[in-house]
């Protein structure tokens, strides 16, 4: 839950719940784990789920994500979720999340966000936060 | 999805979803078959979550769960959820949900479910749930 | 779990498991969705997961997935998942599966998945599966 | 992750992929967490899954548990799981394991664990692992 540089990391373990009989993490659950980054990623800019709902009526709703699998996790496995902001649209931003394990990324992630109103209507993002994932743009 | 006599019975499938890198079913994921047994044991009953949200303010949430696991179900199994119910209390119900294979039990559990009001106050069941509920009891 | 014409239904009912916080889908278990559906697809095409890896010790895995979030699935709906082939290389198939609710297509998943051997190294397609697939591309 | 006394303590933050559409922690969450919370106790004992089924042809197979629903969870709630060693038996051993939220006690567990050779069947619990539960005991 540190940032090196212009990245995000955030540590994840594997647990049986995260597997599959396959001996390997499940293919969606990849994607649960980079939620769980994201939303530290954003609580360390400042933006935490609960306080953009309740103070801005905001959520953030993924619009497209694309996954490349290229090694699995295993049980027990200490990985690590890279993320780093790779652009910002009127309404949405573009994060990159890469799961990696001692160094080696098993797994790539690009994932379209979306910022909705609590009629569902995209809105812009708070300024705020467009220069916080701006500023974080390598 | 049929009765049979007092029964109520749900067919689930196994998929890599349900399972962990033990080979086997992951022990929280048959309290998930059991959640979907039970809300088609009630929606046969005439009473369906969203039915029950809007036009009454009602929510049943699990109060208790008591799990025996006997033998582990596997990828591409065929189970059948049993679900039958126990006895009904003011606010609560109580149901006993087992977990079939070819006729030989997997999993048992006994849930209390209690009615909830949009304020999360324990609430009288409604009187056609008790009826419909007892008049299932063996 | 019907054919109709060249592309593979599915049904799959949104359960409380399904849903989060939001009062929608969670993202990944769309991917929940769309493999319960492939392993039918796959099944009524002639190949389940046991047969393929006892007797053939072949497993699928999935290489690469796109997914498009249009409108979100809720709690209790009745979603179709209709499956069709998109191509077929060496070792590997493109599949489209969409997540549709009364006919409007809620999420759009592009998968490809690699066929593997018990050493998870990438091996051809078995010939009769590729018939398959390439049979069913409109 | 430590251990004040006899209780062992591991953190959980609630994320979206833990709640539901009723807006709290879905009832079988709880015992995911509960894992997690299980496999740090036994790793800090010096018991780690992987190490136990390479070296030692031993998993735990869960037989039996108990669980009270209190209070709901709810998202970005940060939680405790407190866990303890109730006692042990031949082949099994009790645990308490109680989630927490500021001090208050959300849900309570009770989980029997039966130590399982590779074969499933139970095998009497590592002397060392006895020793290290029992010295837990309160």
């Amino acid at each position: 839950m540190t940032n090196v540089g212009m990245e995000h990391l955030h540590p994840i373990r594997v647990y049986y719940e995260d597997t599959d009989a396959g001996g390997v993490v499940y293919y969606s659950n990849y994607l649960r784990f980079a939620e769980r980054a994201r939303t530290e990623f954003l609580r360390d800019a400042g933006f935490d789920h609960i306080a953009l709902m309740t103070e801005r009526d905001l959520v953030f709703a993924v619009r497209r994500c694309e996954v490349d699998y290229f090694r699995p996790a295993r049980l027990d496995d200490a990985l690590q979720i890279c993320t780093r902001s790779l652009k910002t649209t009127g309404a949405s931003f573009w994060l990159e999340q890469l799961v990696k394990r001692e160094g080696a990324t098993l797994v790539g992630i690009k994932i379209q966000l979306v910022c909705l109103n609590r009629n569902s209507r995209p809105v812009r993002l708070p300024e705020n936060l467009r220069l916080a994932l701006n500023s974080k743009i390598p």
